[in-house]
């Protein structure tokens, strides 16, 4: 455990400074002064770093969600911890692109942790929020606001252009409020 | 022009009889009557036949919402055509899965015809209503608006599993509609 902590630090220490493309599993090893054999054991490959560094940030921002401080925590009300959700994540989501676009490993599955946790909390808010639709439309429509907040993100997982003016984190954390609000409201 | 049309009725009879997974380029080719090399240079590869029947399908879709009859095509209002259009779309792309899954060729970058549509045409709706946000914001929210809709049938192609119940095309029209009533209205 310490060796892991001790590898996600030096890691974290790497990207910051040369950015994601200069990590390597030799490189890690090196610097943190460890065997390689220990990186290998621990991560498997170069992508499995960057997949334990993802893992790491998303167990956090679910503890903020679970546990932290009202509005993204619990206490306030649900349209509040709503808006409060997506103005955290897109750019959680933005700021990860690099890691994320690592850890995609091709040799495996595509990893679904990061939208695991969206779509239950959507629906558990939009339940809370005692809106006048049906109720098997609460989860149809978690679906699709689930998508309206993470796929435009995710999409440029797979592009390597940045995204553009329509896709920057202030305008769409704007725009979500207004979909939040509309939706809660309307 | 004649061996396309007449290639791509062909491979529309054989996938109504036996599936997609059914169509070779050579069963194809034989049962149309054409010699392989036609095929071929019409097509490419097995999942190019996949493609152009996507591309004919698409197109005759674009068709409806530019120019057939209203409220999918013009003259009724923005709300109305915008909850039209997810009703048609929604369907379409659940119909068109097992093709569009087939049309996916690995070898190639994806395609992204079909979601090209349905961006300009939700901000063009959504421009046309007179919501009271800020313009740049339009922009932002035909990108999430066109995630909802889109997104949670796009995601499947990466699935073999079937979607869902709350991703079963009835759910997701009804909430689609409460999403634009709300935005709309809100």
């Amino acid at each position: 455990m310490r060796n892991r902590e001790r590898l996600l630090e030096t890691a974290r220490a790497m990207i910051t400074e040369h950015g994601p493309g200069k990590v390597t599993m030799d490189g890690l090893a090196e610097r943190a002064e460890l065997g390689k054999g220990t990186v290998f054991r621990r991560f498997g490959s170069r992508a499995g770093i960057f997949r334990a560094l993802l893992d790491d940030d998303e167990r956090r921002f679910q503890e903020q969600v679970l546990s932290g401080p009202p509005p993204l925590g619990p206490g306030a009300d649900a349209e509040q911890r709503l808006i409060a959700y997506g103005r955290a994540r897109i750019p959680f989501l933005l700021d990860h692109h690099a890691i994320a676009r690592a850890a995609m490993d091709h040799t495996q599955p595509a990893s679904e942790d990061g939208v695991g946790m969206t779509q239950p909390h959507i629906r558990m808010l939009l339940g809370q929020a005692g809106l006048l639709v049906p109720l098997p439309l609460l989860d149809s429509l978690a679906v699709q606001l689930t998508a309206a907040l993470e796929a435009p993100l995710l999409l440029y997982l797979s592009m390597d252009e940045a995204p553009g003016p329509s896709g920057s984190a202030h305008l769409l954390s704007e725009s979500w409020q207004v979909l939040v609000e509309r939706v809660m409201r309307g």
